[in-house]
């Protein structure tokens, strides 16, 4: 409702007259994929190939205030509705006290371990992803601290009682480590009656990168949900090309993470400007479909092929 | 579809070879908020303390015909999808005949009386927006036209007869006179059996502003929905802070406004660049949950605070 | 998920690093327009009119690899939902060996041969558009390739086995030629049981333009769901002002392209900067309304008037 008689403060909010800056950017992709099915899983067997394209805007908001605090936010076109929620992007504040994120944020173990390299056109189902407690009741939130080679970060998902989800909000807190062509990260989350510990170390040979990520959940509740993560990836760089392999398992006995072995190889070929030829291959065993928290069902080996875009 | 033989009108349109412009900008806020409910409203009590964060993307597109009438239009992305049908968003042609406007746009008076000045980060219920009766059937018109220190404004919902909505389309029209610290606005609006009347002045002291708003709409069906609205608001600026407190009254008896009393208390600290730290609280007084037309039910004091963005 | 241990593929994809550009533009519109229905298509009568706006935000991205290849993508605010998932929008990769688009992209008959000159603010049904079997299952694909002024076009819907749909996917070619104010395509696709060729010319006579289509679309099965669709339009230009009419007609029998004729006839004043003022009016003979691929129902004449922005 526009107000026309006394500048408020919602109109001198939504005014734009800041020396604040949007940039846009995007990225697309164009090739082929196997195994693509429409609503169900049956029925699909490894001569189903399929096209794959996309194409995203993402945008980028940043400021700065008088005092020098750096702020900003960013979301894409395809989630703006979700970013007026505050569930997809984010917005964040920095200064000498660090950055404070809000939105769609990882939470504080996700930020430090994070997951293994990914491969493929569209990442081949995210097997290369790990499982995390955070992040699940939006906006969330996280605070980082850098202090020279040491990063502290600490998280919350939305502390409300919502009547909706019964779990109390995951909460997180991880350090980081970095020397050389070392980094490290270690981290702990906990919702409700479920701890979760996870670490990882990243090493780079020369041409070559290696990450290797464990994770322990503990679930204290009678139905036992525990399961272990864990994994490693290889990245190798050869002029314009870069290969991956990566394998990961999860041992698990529930809903909380599935549980089966899976590994993927990829290959990326940097054609300048933005552009790369992208192909993977990803496979699988005893991959638990029932699972949704390990990712999609792995029915057949999958791959796929094509062009990726980044403007 | 695309056509390659022929240039049609069609392609022309979208084929952006004009020296028009589109500017992107955006807003955004982080911070808490209480009483944050899900679905229901039910068993919220006044710990219910939750995040809040949101991230948006607005564009404002611009041109100039060769003989110097201004055209435009505004749309979020968030709400693209309305803005496609006319429902979200606005365009608007100006020249020596005023301004016309089409789209998600409010009625006369709303345009010349328009609301009390909101607090907190979120607007907290927006309880100080008063209750018109245009702009229900969009897209919506309204032409508005200035001579000297008076304004005049016409408007008009959407006049099809959809088979949807049996209502007569709403109509308004209103006048603003400014002078110096001081403006008004008197507008009248109908649609069916309800008129509704409602007038405004804001008056500029130094450093304060005071804004009174009185509306009164008549219903002549059986059901006899008559109501009254009225309020105050009063914002202070000292130095980077503005200090705003609103009441706001609505005395009716049915679905058409509800009824209630409701104050709202807020600051608002300026950090420069477009940030802006913000806090309110909003409590009430006999609200009338089951009128949606009052604003959302206030079962419980709220308050919020956080920092709010501009880009 | 982020990565902060080890730059993924994923993450440098998404980095937005690369020396690629994301223009925006967009589109709009304010008028009236008749016979505006809600959600049923009874009780309209001639005097129905209603108001039309739209305002709409369009992304164009390109970018070139170091071996000078062209690539990039498009898609509007409006369907950002579907070019994340390759139905709305397109992306290509282009060079000496042509052009590869893949996502909402036109069959090759239909990029060939087009349709004919629209009419009016909204396009009044687009009664004016030929139906193509192409591009119903997405991303399609096309590749485009022009040698002097011949021009070869082969596309191919997304020829996965989805289970959803039984038909096989569509595949297209076309040729085109162009010479001096004459332009010709001729394109045959085929999805299934069914084949369609179809061919048109433009020619360009000074101020005028005039654009014959012909297509014939042959069922092989028991349904026998032949039809035979063809129009011509006119485009004269006079100063600032395009005069365009069309007629166009179907004769089928069944839900492929359903059957009737219409004409439109539309007028367009180009108001310099990207503003045209636009009317058009369209009415038809025996148009069957149950089939929805000849376009919406027409039961009674329509028309609308306006003035359309391009930004």
């Amino acid at each position: 409702m526009k107000k026309v008689l006394l500048a408020s403060t919602a109109l001198v909010l939504s005014a734009g007259i800041a020396a604040a800056d949007v940039s846009v950017g995007g990225s697309g992709r164009m090739g082929i994929i196997s195994n693509v099915d429409d609503t169900t899983t049956t029925n699909i067997d490894e001569s189903d190939l399929g096209f794959t394209s996309r194409i995203r805007i993402s945008f980028s908001a940043s400021g700065e205030t008088d005092a020098g605090l750096q702020f900003g936010g960013s979301i894409r076109a395809d989630n703006a509705v979700g970013g007026n929620a505050g569930t997809a992007g984010s917005v964040f504040i920095s200064g000498t006290f660090g950055k404070i994120s809000m939105g769609d944020v990882s939470g504080a173990p996700e930020a430090a371990v994070g997951d293994l390299s990914g491969v493929g056109l569209t990442g081949l189902g995210d097997y290369n992803e790990f499982v995390y407690l955070s992040n699940s009741d939006r906006p969330a939130a996280r605070w980082d601290y850098t202090v020279a080679d040491l990063g502290l970060h600490v998280s919350a998902d939305n502390p409300r009682d919502d009547n909706a989800t019964t779990a109390d909000p995951a909460l997180g807190i991880a350090v980081t480590y970095g020397m050389g062509d070392i980094s490290a990260g270690l981290g702990y989350e906990t919702t409700g009656d479920v701890d979760h510990i996870i670490g990882g170390v990243a090493a780079g040979f020369g041409d070559a990168t290696v990450k290797v990520i464990y994770g322990s959940a503990d679930d204290s509740t009678a139905a036992d949900l525990d399961f272990d993560q864990y994994g490693m990836s290889l990245d190798f760089v050869s002029g314009a090309t870069t290969f991956t392999a990566y394998f990961r398992t999860v041992e698990g006995n529930g809903a909380l993470a599935g549980s089966g072995s899976v590994y993927g190889l990829g290959v990326s070929y940097d054609l300048g400007g933005g552009a790369s030829i992208v192909a993977g291959y990803v496979d699988g065993d005893d991959v638990d479909p029932t699972s949704a928290a390990f990712g999609s069902a792995l029915t057949n080996a999958t791959y796929d092929a094509g062009i990726s875009f980044s403007f």
